[in-house]
């Protein structure tokens, strides 16, 4: 584990794409390690883009950060995963024109095969890992995977954005404040399927299911959450950056402080929880202990419309390791 | 003057533009004002950016950011403007093809015109105004003239991203921390005539000038901040957002909090210091002894090849000044 004063290594894939933007000053500002933890940002894109980050790299030179440490640039992930104690991997192939689900998961597969290995050649032994690129559950599951060698958990997902997503709308929608709501937790997916599970949410001491109607909680709540990467798409004209950074940093925010007992969504590995078979990549309501230790929440019920949208997000993810099954 | 635990009305313009979205996220999340202060978004847009900022919006509002009390979207600067306490000037008409500074300088003009009048007809009384907008000293000097009734104090413009990248420059050439640089100012104008004064700057202890040659001081170094954004255009295939974001960020934060006796460049009207005539906003070493309230550094010294920089950057500012002088 590292002294407070010795930086820390943080990689970031993708890093000059959207998200990478969005990301990389912030996390170089403090928000994610705070004020005391000095840092380096290992940065991987791909060939065609070591262009794009050169430029990248000369801004973040430009902000003259005071914890910024060392801006490291390369298009392999042995390189940029060096001793990297955090790491997101940001990058993915999007979608293109006509492409199914199934065919986005293969493109990615080998990228998260190729990651994961060189995660257990590279990577510091404390590295903790947060998949931001889409299919994220599966991509993290592949990497994973591939690196036997490093403790499982240490390989987590992004749901967060979903949370907040929801975090948000309750606030909307019962007038209260964001900071009001707890206990809104993601399972499954991070994809259509995904069940953002308001049932169990509380807003102050309320429960949210006994201020607001099922049928809003069932319907439009949920398809507003599931659908709403293509409504910011629509408005804007691009996909989400921002506050896909915002999520991974209060992700590993609170993966690397703690949580205290505070719940939050994250895809981690199973302990069998659940009933979700061990070692299949499903977002739980989590608590954090520091430094990259999870549990688990146990305990949380749901009613049968719950179970049904569990089960159908399950079904799913079990689906794309199928697809994906002669890479692991 | 606020209670901590009311929010802080921060306006930003430009807010669907790049350097906005670098921005508004970051403000959200305490960076600027900390983690105690709430704050409420005041963003502004021209007519047809409005579709993009409501994609900003929704954006911001999926954060579910704890500091952020409300996030408020208008086209007109009465509104954006109203009962702002920190105002971020940060749209403005770029530079089209074939077009003059000159040009520039009247196309910008009457938003300069329009938004000092909205300040001083609706911003609160305290209220703090950065322009990052180019030409960003002649923007923020039409807005201070067309506000005769708020205190001239209040209205400054940036020149801390020149100083940034200075910093940046001198710890990279002395092989030394970015911390360690320190009295490192930028004079006079936002533009290629500003002047960037290593030879009165240190690095710990040590005077720069006594560890650096200078014919570099004077040559390549120069060159290289002033032509710094042209090269980061080239590189990243887009002008410095994230950067600039983060220099009004730190601008803003020195002002608000105060610098004890660090010093930072800023452009502000200027009191008749260093010979340069009354109310022209200039860049000078500034101390800042927090919200708001700022002191120019007296007694720096400078040696022939300073004097001939700092007069070029003087008669550039007052040229630009005539140029618009129907305007204030």
């Amino acid at each position: 584990m590292n002294d407070v004063t010795e930086p820390l290594r943080v990689a970031v894939t993708g890093a000059a794409g959207n998200i990478g933007y969005s990301l990389l000053f912030r996390l170089a500002a403090g928000e994610c390690y705070g004020p005391d933890q000095p840092i380096i940002l290992q940065m991987l894109e791909i060939p065609p883009a070591m262009g794009t980050l050169e430029g990248v790299a000369m801004e973040l030179e430009d902000c003259a950060f005071p914890l910024l440490k060392g801006v490291e640039m390369a298009d392999d992930p042995n390189r940029s995963f060096k001793d990297a104690h955090q790491i997101f991997l940001v990058g993915s192939k999007p979608r293109g024109p006509g492409m199914e689900r199934n065919d986005l998961i293969k493109e990615n597969g080998p990228i998260f095969v190729g990651q994961g290995q060189a995660i257990e050649k590279t990577a510091a032994a404390d590295v903790f890992v947060i998949t931001v690129g889409n299919p994220c559950n599966t991509n993290a599951w592949i990497a994973m995977n591939n690196a036997k060698g490093v403790p499982r958990e240490r390989f987590t997902a992004m749901t967060r954005l979903d949370e907040n997503r929801a975090v948000a709308q309750l606030a909307a929608k019962t007038g209260r404040d964001t900071t009001d709501v707890s206990d809104m937790i993601i399972w499954g997916n991070h994809s259509a399927t995904q069940f953002p599970d308001a049932h169990n949410a509380k807003v102050g001491a309320d429960r949210v299911a006994d201020l607001v109607d099922d049928d809003w909680l069932r319907g439009e709540f949920l398809t507003t959450i599931q659908q709403r990467g293509a409504a910011i798409i629509k408005a804007r004209g691009s996909s989400s950056a921002a506050s896909a950074a915002t999520a991974a940093i209060d992700h590993m925010r609170d993966a690397w402080n703690g949580t205290g007992s505070r719940m939050v969504s994250m895809a981690v590995p199973s302990d069998g929880s659940y009933g979700v078979p061990d070692g299949t990549m499903f977002s739980f309501a989590c608590r954090c202990s520091g430094k990259g230790a999870w549990q688990i929440v146990p305990g949380v019920e749901f009613d049968d419309f719950g179970k049904e949208k569990f089960a159908a997000t399950l079904a799913e993810i079990q689906g794309e390791a199928e697809v994906v099954k002669d890479l692991v």
